[in-house]
Order: C-alpha cells, then structure tokens, then sequence
C-alpha cells in the first residue's frame, strides 16, 4: 500500500474542503451571521494541515485499484469528519455525531436529517447543507480530476471508485478532459435551474440553494414542508430537474457533440423514463380518491415517483397516508435508484436491466445447458466480468442490508421504521416510511443507530466495494 | 419436449396420490366419519386416470435436465390440484381456492393456513392436512424413484429438481437406491418421533398427525394454539425433531455407515447449530424481562428459532408482542431456513456459508485483481458453476422476493404483512407479522393474493428453477 500518495491526495482533499466552505462563510458574512466565523477557524485549519501536508511529495506513484478504493473513501470520510465541523461549531447542532450525520447524509446526497426544524437554521449553514448535496452529487474527486495535475495512472482508479455505475467510462481519452466535461455539464444544468426558479418567482438565495440540492439529487431544502409549500410551477421546475440529474451525464456531452440518435437509442434512459411513466400512473390511478381531480393526483403521483428514484426525496405533501400499493411502488423505487453517471443514488436502472436479463438467460441455461448466450445492452455485449460484479453487487447489498437491518432493531423502533430506514440510507434516498416518512426524520436514533445508518451512506454512494475494502486485512499488507 | 414421458410420470404420480390418501380414507371409516367419502371419490378418480395412463407407454426414453423441471413442476401442481379435492368435497373448507391454498400450503412444509378454527375439523382432514407436510418434506418424486423401476437417465433430473440445495449427490451410485436410503431414514425418524411423543403421554392419533408435520417440517398442528397448550416436555420433544428434520440427511447415512467424524466436521451443520444457539442466547436476553425466570425465557427462544430456522412455523405463544430486535433476527432466519438436503425449506445454510466467502473473495479480488482464491466447504473445493448457481438464485429470489410484494399490497393491507407473508410463503417458514403472524392466518387476503402465495411456496420449494422453467417459452419450443 503506497500511504505517501494517499496522504497526499487527503491533503489536496482538504485544501478542496476550505475551497467549498468558503462559499458558505462568504455568503454568511454577508448576511451578518454568527455561524460564518465557525466556518472561518475550520477553513484556517484545513488549509494549514492541507498546504503543510503538500510540501512533503509522495515517495512513490504507484497506484493501484487497492489505493484507488482506499483513498475515496478515506477522502470521504475526512470530508464529512471536516464539513460537520461549522455545523457543530455554529451550536445549531445538538451535537458532533448529529452535524456528522447530517454532512453524511448530505455529501452522499441522501438528505435525511436529524434537525425537527429547518427552517430556524442560518443562512450559512442552509447553504452549507445544500452545497454538500451538490459536491457530493458529482464527487469532489472527479473535481480534483478535473483541476489537479495528478499523473495518468491515478486518474482512472480513482474516478472508477468515487462514479456510479457497473462500468465507467471516459467520454475522451483523457481522465481529466472527461471530468472537465462532467463538471461543465454539472455547473451548467444547475445555472439553468438557478436562472429558471429565479424567473419563476423564487428568490436568489433560495434558487441557488434549492438548485444545488436539486441537481446534486440530494433532498435537504429550506422549509419544514420540503417543498409543499412552492407553488405548482415551481414544484414541476424541481420535477425536471431532478430528472435531469437521475440520467447518465455521458448522455448530455453525447447531445453537445450531436450524437442524439445515440441518446435515443440509450436503453438505460427509455427503461428509467419508462418505470417514471408505468409507476406515476399506477401510483395516479391509485390515490385518485385522495384528491379532487385527476390532474392533481397526476401531480402528486409524478411528483414522488422522480423524487424517489432519482434518490432525492423531496415531498411535496406526507404520502405515509397513500394505499399500501403506491408506498409499495415508492419503496421499490427507493431500492432502484436513477441512471449510472448521473448524481442519483441506489442500486442504478441499467443494473436492473442486466439482471432481469440474465435472470432470464439463466433459466434458459437450465433448459439448454449448452447453449450459450449473452446478454446486450446498447447494441454492445455486456462483458461477464460486469455481470459477475452485479451480481456480486446484489449478494453484498443483500447482506449489508439485512445485517443493518437486525442492528438498527436494537432501538426498538417498528419494522417499518427500520427497514425503510435502512433501504432509504443506502440507497441515499433519504425519506422512508414510519418515523423516517416525509414527515418524519432521524433525530430519535440512538447514536449506534446513526453509525450504523452512516456506514450505508457512505457504502451506497461509494457502491459498495470502495468502502467495504476498508475492512479487509488484506488491504492493510504490504 | 418428451411429452410422452412426462405424462406418463404424471399418471404414475396420480396412482401415489391415491395410495397417500389411503391412509385418511382409513382412519375417516376408522372414526366412522363423513369426511371419509370424499377421499374415496378422489382416490377413484385418481386411480382411473393413472391406470389407463399407464398403458400407454411413452414412445421415447429421451430425458433431460428440461423434461427433469417440468415434470417434478407439474407433478407438484397436480398433487396439490388433487390433494384439495378431498379438503373441498368434505365441506369444511370455505372455497376449493382455500382448500387448494391448504394444499399447496401443507405439501411444500410451509404450514400457513387459511383456516381460522383447525380444532373443528374432522380427524380424517386433519390427518390429510399433517401428512401432505409429511410427502413434501423428502419430496414425492424421490419416493417414487425409490419405488419404481424407472430407467436410470432420469432419475438424477427428477432428483436434482426435487431436493432441496445448491448441489444434489447421490449416497451411493445408484439413484434408487439413494432414495430409498433417504426414505428409509425419514420413515425410521418419524417412527421414532411417534414413540417419543406417546411415551410422553400424547394419544397415538395426535402422536402420528404431529410426527408428521414435524419431521416434515411444516408446522400444521391440531390446536388452535399451534402446540402452546402441549407440556414443555412435549415442546422440547418436537424441537429435537424439528431440529433433526432440518440436517442434511446425507448426515444421518454417514452416521449410519459409521462415518462419524465427517458429521462432526461438516461445516453446513456446524454453521446451523451455531446460528441456532447465538440466535437463542441473544432472543432470550432479549426477551428475559416477558418471562419470570431465565428458562423459560430460554425455552420460548429456543423453540421458536428452531421452529423458524427450519421453517416449520410452529409456536408456543404469540411472539409477535416480542421487542423489534428478537423479532427481527426471527425474520432473518425467516429468510435463511435450514441445512440442504434436509425436509426445511428456505435459502439454506450451506448457500449462505458460500455467499458470504464468495463475497469475502470478491473484495479481495477487487483489493488484488490477479489473485484468484477458491472457495472451500468441508474441504473442498466449491466449483464455480455452484457459486454462479447461487448468485443467480439470490438475483431471481430478489426479483420474485419484490415483484410478489408489490402485486400483495394491492390488498391494502399493511408493509409488515405484505413482506412478511412473501418472505414466509417463499422460504416454506409459515407465520410471518401482522396480520399473518403466528396468531393470524391467510383467511382474509383476496383469490388473486392467494395465487401469488400458492406460487412463491411452489417456487420457493422447488428453489425457484424448476417454477420459473414452466414460464419461459424456450421450454415448450420443440
């Protein structure tokens, strides 16, 4: 294990970190508010271990899949210990292990929180919450990739390990051009959603917020209500967006170099547009009753259904009260989760699609053991070594899940607490149902609860394997 | 497709039907009850089809692996269609879909009844009732491979679609003779349970109904209160016997043959008794504080991990007013189930011993990709096609596992008796939560429920291949 090049890239980390509380300390300052100093001492800090920590040059630059891993998770886990810090400091947290578990939820996008109210919070620290949605959503990494001279064996590694998806791809032969790309699509889409909810009525503050959590697919707004109380308009504003941000970002440099028979024929994106339609209306037909006209509960249904398999969650009202069959649906989505590439969470529809497709390859195989078939995507076979690593993804997940399930019991909480919380955290959804619903949040866990619930979101967002080889002893030798 | 050979499988399994309905048509004339006619008419009709079947011998002897699945899938669905008649005509089933659900019910050992007063019944349905646990517990094609002089190719199909876990091996070279052993030891098990119980003090009907149910692990009882009004020295007897049902009963043949330390050193046992014993410790802490002494609370645990790990679902109070967290290991055990080769259903214990190494592998596989590790169980090593066999199963069980939850909730019954009455119908176990849970029962849920229930016990008894083979247009091609 080469430490010297690990140590190096955690301090660029956190020269990074000072770089994104600056946002939220400048905006602080200009509001007049006390929590901006809290950001001040921590920016101080990190910028003094960051910048003395750079001076010593790693001794070597092997890099290897095993330090790839090893220095995304580590790096997201200095991120979170660091960015709870203002939150902590600021005293609107009741404690350290809360502001950590509201960064974790917020940088791995999940956007569950423990606060009751906030609405009472500061500017600064609203925006801080929102911004770590944002930085999260595309992988602070991929920034660094995009804006460090690191040398080309690195890259790969590392943008392999912090990217969702069963197989990432470069868009052009170099890592750190395909990340610029990334990054300026990301940057773009959310000035069109600032500008857009600005037009609709919205004001600066709270478009930039809003956007930052919209196009990063987090979930953590500005009002106790999320967001029932916006007007319609500006809910269906949020609607694309979020959409927007649930498809694979390969897609968008694909419509700038004028490849849109491509984006059509992507399989990916017409399955998830098609689960979006099949579930809104089921969902629509369902809880038709619930409202006056057809219209409304189209709304409502649409609403939810993006908000949970882009992994958002945001409400626009408590739909803990719709038909079992429509919190059915909203839960499988919550295990589903949008598109590879994009900044939604959960298990990816093109996973999806690859297993139900070798599912039925499998049977076949038991018809016909010798005859051989494979399986394809796009037009393009789909490699064995993806397909064993989705499987291999689903035996994992399946036992994390269960494990997480039995520990989080130990609180006492109802089942349905406790399963939907976990699905919802390590697919970095964030609402579930019970006491973790719309309404409700995770203020009442017991710490060993949070830990356990921030081991999922950070193994979700990171997709398992990055996380889980911190564990392995086999990683430490050598 | 040999259709011939399959129909000719189908009659001879029709003239078994008749013979297993022998014996409730007896005791029916014995107690001089009306219920006793309805079994004659059945056994009539079976005996008339199967006969004159017979005579038409099938025109090739051409027998694969697809001829294997779909024949063991509609041998079981046709024993099932049978098998209701007799509980339908007798009058003390609401509907012939009840009676059917029974049916399936009891013959794939899951136990779950729709019935909300067993007492009332008449002793001859009872009997039918405990000892279709009994048939489907080893399976009813293994008994008529022990039986009948069928030609050898098939026999390692009908075996290997019939048995239950991720690899199926003869005891010794023939496969008849492997089925009678395996017979052999059940019949001698189930005696012994019978004399247990009566030295005990239960009458010999009830000793014979419960020895059924238990060796068979199913979980059908005579009492309303399942077996919480039986003195715990009869509790304890059937927790030996439903612990013993669900080993592998390669074991039991080791043993006989004086190979004592392969028993003692097969890991698959181990891993089962270990599961059993840390289960009870921690149910048993947990719970400490129901019971007024450390015993009992020791033997309300005991007893109902034993009974969930081996899927037989009997109970001796409603533990469904436990704490969350004994609840949610029993739910953990709902979905792992026993050893393989054994009559319990479920996941089994040898798959998860596989899973988890495999999945252990993998993260070492992504830490040093050019290092391949094999897996190994009892010493040797486990075959790549078995470990490809599992995830596949974990990847359609997940599928199946969600698809039937959704297509439940339609009921609109509540998230715990959805997704506990999945779970327990697919794995075999029985009583779930909610409203299924061990003081519950199936009586309310709609017809179309009852057939997603009736085909995830199928599915999950004949570990899903064999039911999803019937599925896939591949099968019924040429």
């Amino acid at each position: 294990m080469n430490f010297s090049i690990i140590r190096y890239i955690l301090c660029r980390v956190l020269e990074f970190a000072a770089l994104f509380m600056a946002l939220p300390c400048v905006v602080g300052l200009i509001y007049k508010e006390k929590s901006a100093f809290s950001f001040m001492g921590v920016i101080a800090g990190c910028l003094l271990v960051g910048l003395i920590g750079k001076r010593y040059k790693p001794k070597s630059r092997v890099f290897y899949a095993k330090e790839g891993f090893v220095t995304v998770s580590l790096s997201w886990i200095i991120l979170s210990l660091v960015g709870a810090c203002p939150f902590y400091f600021s005293g609107e947290f009741p404690s350290y292990m809360d502001a950590l578990f509201e960064t974790v939820s917020g940088f791995t996008t999940t956007g569950g929180t423990i606060l009751t109210d906030v609405e009472g919070l500061s500017r600064c620290i609203q925006l801080w919450r929102c911004f770590t949605h944002w930085i999260g959503g595309m992988g602070v990494l991929v920034l660094i990739l995009a804006i460090l001279p690191l040398s080309g064996s690195h890259n790969m590694h590392l943008m392999r390990a912090e990217s969702s998806g069963p197989s990432v791809t470069k868009l052009v032969p170099k890592v750190r051009n395909t990340a610029k790309i990334l990054y300026g699509i990301y940057i773009a889409l959310t000035m069109i959603n600032m500008i857009i909810l600005m037009i609709a009525g919205m004001a600066p503050y709270d478009a930039v917020t809003l956007s930052f959590s919209t196009m990063g697919t987090g979930g953590f707004g500005l009002l106790n209500s999320s967001v029932g109380s916006y007007s319609v308009p500006i809910q269906r504003i949020l609607m694309v967006f979020m959409l927007l941000g649930g498809v694979n970002f390969q897609l968008y440099y694909l419509l700038l170099i004028r490849r849109a028979k491509d984006v059509f024929h992507n399989e990916e994106l017409r399955v998830y547009l098609g689960i979006i339609l099949v579930a809104s209306l089921l969902i629509a037909w369902n809880i038709k009753d619930l409202f006056g006209n057809g219209g409304e509960s189209i709304h409502h249904a649409m609403f939810q259904v993006i908000s949970i398999i882009t992994t958002t969650g945001y409400s626009t009202l408590d739909y803990s009260n719709w038909p079992e069959f429509s919190k059915s649906i909203l839960f499988l989505l919550t295990l589903l989760g949008a598109c590879a590439g994009g900044t939604g969470g959960g298990f990816k529809v093109s996973r999806l699609i690859v297993m139900v497709r070798s599912a039925k390859n499998e049977i076949s195989a038991a018809i016909h053991p010798r005859s051989v078939r494979r399986i394809h995507m796009n037009g393009q076979v789909v490699s064995e070594s993806i397909i064993k690593s989705i499987w291999v993804y689903v035996m994992i997940y399946v036992l994390l899940f269960l494990g997480s399930f039995v520990l989080l019991s130990l609180n006492g909480f109802d089942f349905v607490t406790n399963i939907t919380a976990v699905a919802t955290t390590i697919n970095n959804v964030g609402p579930g149902f019970g006491m973790v619903g719309p309404a409700g949040n995770y203020a009442e866990f017991s710490v060993f609860s949070k830990l356990v619930l921030m081991f999922n979101m950070l193994a979700g967002r990171l997709e398992l394997l990055p996380v889980l080889v911190l564990f392995s002893p086999r990683t430490w030798k050598g």
